[in-house]
């Protein structure tokens, strides 16, 4: 006797494409300021809103015994247009992750085993960092050079949350040193010595 | 004598697509998390910005005695990118909007014609409703949960506007009762007795 | 046997403050970029979303034979930051609303009684404009010049709804004619006559 | 030699209150629809970016066996204004996070211990759900129903992140059955009988 | 020996589509709500973020004796979805830039060579303008009416930068008199006399 | 006889604050995550939208031989809630900007005099560099390293606008050797030696 409801919102419901609760990604088609086009509603399965890559340790079997794993929209394109994304972050004993910023939104990092040093350094050049122990959590604003180091004498994991599906990463020395940017240039625009950074050019990668 | 302004601006003014005011929904092309691809400019006329499917009372025959008549983005796209919509309610003597949120957007209702009683909840659990007679306007915060029902003896008419042009709607009846979310989790979820979710779960065509 | 689960969510509710599902203006504290300061939420009653001064129709008997009524933030404190505002448009036979436009928001108009001939130009100098009918809906872009006059031989009433709380509203005669721009700036950069320019500035109250 | 550089971007650098990276909530000042009014930055100190009220789990020892902890803009004002949060919830053998909405973020979790059973629905009814191992994530966009239900025979924890600062919380039992709202309109527009909605008012503290 | 970092952040790195640091503009592809769509990363070079077209006087031969040249997203993609645009303004001794808006964005003005007497009228219909000297910058908010002339005895040129990358113009005797709009409905929304709207029409190059 | 037209709209006009086409800042009164409060629109005068502070040089006799000389929000408050901003850029012969980010803002560069090599690094470690000639533009999206040098013989100047009243200024010198950041933690994080570190430190002013 209920069944004349099913007319009611017939006009809303009767398409799948009357909603944009979602708009998951599709890599392969036209991409814009605001992210990915979406998949057609009618393909989305809950396979696109779950992502498993995240539940094994990186790899840090590596000079800096670090590996950062992210969930971004490339990697989980359910996250398109949502405005959060989230990464992996194991550190061994020793381990850094070097200088870096996310252009694109702000991050919280919370320490899920071990302990890690972790810091920033704002636009009016004060510093804040401090040693974080399991279950801790920290923000850093959007764009600010930030680092974490493993603060103790085991492996420490992390998993980092963004503000944006598509944060963006720049890493300090990969910027200055790991590519084609001329030795005289990086000279002139970071008052290091030219003998520095062709040492640096050479173990990272970079020419000129 | 005037006629040389005309090359002014002519680098502006030659192309139509040199400037973004509105951008009428193309609803067979890409549609991003910023909603729907734009129409050609050239295409567009003056019925890309008219609609005429709300001047009819919708067709309240039925249970609830309600109808919902929606002028959001799909039907309407000439509001695609602008930030609102628009929609029309009937309720018959006895009509119910059951409750509902609309996830994507906040909402403003008109009673044009009749009474209502509208009420919302908040998150904090606090309950505002009142009984709204012709000429009243009532807010609806984004993403509560929300009712209409005729307030008095004669059919009511409403126009509700919205801060999206996909603002979404989801029917809590509707999402619990009439797909196949199976009656374990809504049991264990809702608090509600198995009997109960079944029982509504026939009415509205629900499985599992 | 239930009572306990009012503790598991107590760290989020025991506060009315944790969330902000609305910021209900508190015209006499500071504005900022976004909008007015919040209302203590404890002091927030149902009456904060309800407004009833649409219900009554604006005083026509002036020389446009038209009035506006808004319910903007100013008006209307329970919009504030929720991205959406209302008016009400009455015409008398022969009434106008002279061209203007609204910096702040786009704008729908629901024409509810008589008929409107109503129209916009775009950034691209192309016109659009058409008769409503009772029940038409028609779309004026953020920041576009655009007008409506009572198209038939009845009162007519028409709700607009804006895209923003706080949408503004220039009327191109008050900005040229109404208030002490010189009539010299006005001529050079309108092209109009100052014989012109000086006879609307003496009915309109201009200056200079 | 260096030493002049100091003087250069003086102008810039000489106030603190230059830059807007970041603007810690201050809770006694006046909120707006943006969130709270800032900190002065001269007050903040690296404890205003680190909270470590996520450490411990929470206490399950509840009908529900589940607890929900926050680090939302209230409890970390740190988060203010930088667009995300994140929250801790523990889930005891047969606990469950009943069906509820954040009117005002989308929501990713990550399964740190055991496993969970996690689903949401869409505006279009469309149901998605998935049993979720340590390691996985999950999406429920901004505004819709979603659940969380311990998946396995051992206790489950896991992180949520959010979209904003302040997301809400909306639980649809509390919504519903535990304050003020007449028993009537509860009837009215859920399709409940009287009996089942006063049965769970009283088990969870409603009146009318 | 510091070659393996380079696999840490292979994932992240491994695909220029990784990241959206920008979106240089794709005229030929879909546009949406939010810009163009996005050129594909490996095409984009340097050249795709310098723009020489402003380097030169725009024509000022013409009876307003003024030119316009924008570098808004059509003529320079790079802008797409970052913002901001910008555009040159050149006046001859006498030049004037007619009364206009920009319904898509806010504006400052730099003066760099002459003086520019320029203004704008608020929502208020206050009037604020002021003679500008090389070197000056002044302020014009989204959507208002405003103005610049020539203030002095030689040839001046200024820089204009916009808060979107497509800000839109509309100038208001183009809007009223270069069209199709019908010469009564200009009389009736501007109370300008038919005969001032016909001799307008005439020279702007209008119809009807 | 067009005096009653001053009737119609004296809802809306009759309060300043009843429009928000701006919100000059108030740099005494709180600030939030969207900017300053907003000064009393009846103290707004044609000042508060215009600053003369970019008309001369900045003082380029300095180790760097550079000035930047910024019309942020802080300085220029009528800019406050506008999304755009300004400064001026004089480099000396042989003038370095080095290397820098701004958190909050995407940049355009325009060149008014002499030439300028410019280049910024992209998330995915692309370098994008040119040298700019007098009337050149270039963009520096938001949060990416980059940098300005003097490429000629002569004196440059260059006005630089942003997408953000407050974009941030973080000048990686400054941030890794002007402040308190333990050598250590820079070591660690950057690839440099601790002597390399501890020479910067001494020249810029740093400690630790």
């Amino acid at each position: 006797m209920f069944l004349p409801i099913l007319c009611i919102f017939s006009l809303i419901l009767s398409s799948h494409a009357a909603v944009q609760d979602f708009c998951v990604g599709d890599l392969a088609a036209p991409e814009g300021p605001a992210g990915y086009s979406c998949k057609k509603p009618a393909k989305v399965t809950v396979d696109d809103f779950v992502f498993s890559g995240l539940g094994m340790a990186g790899n840090t079997s590596n000079l800096i015994k670090a590996a950062v794993t992210p969930a971004f929209a490339p990697q989980f394109p359910g996250l398109n247009g949502l405005g959060l994304s989230i990464a992996r972050l194991d550190l061994a004993v020793g381990g850094v992750v070097p200088m870096h910023t996310h252009p694109g939104g702000s991050e919280v990092l919370l320490v899920t085993q071990g302990s890690i040093c972790a810091g920033f350094i704002s636009s009016a050049n004060a510093v804040y960092f401090k040693t974080l122990k399991k279950g801790d959590i920290m923000i850093f604003p959007q764009g600010l050079l930030h680092f974490q180091v493993n603060g103790g004498g085991i492996p420490s994991t992390a998993f980092v949350s963004f503000s944006s599906p598509q944060p963006g990463l720049q890493i300090l020395d990969y910027a200055l040193f790991a590519n084609d940017l001329p030795t005289e240039l990086v000279v002139q625009t970071t008052f290091l010595d030219a003998a520095v950074v062709k040492k640096l050019k050479a173990v990272l990668g970079g020419t000129n």
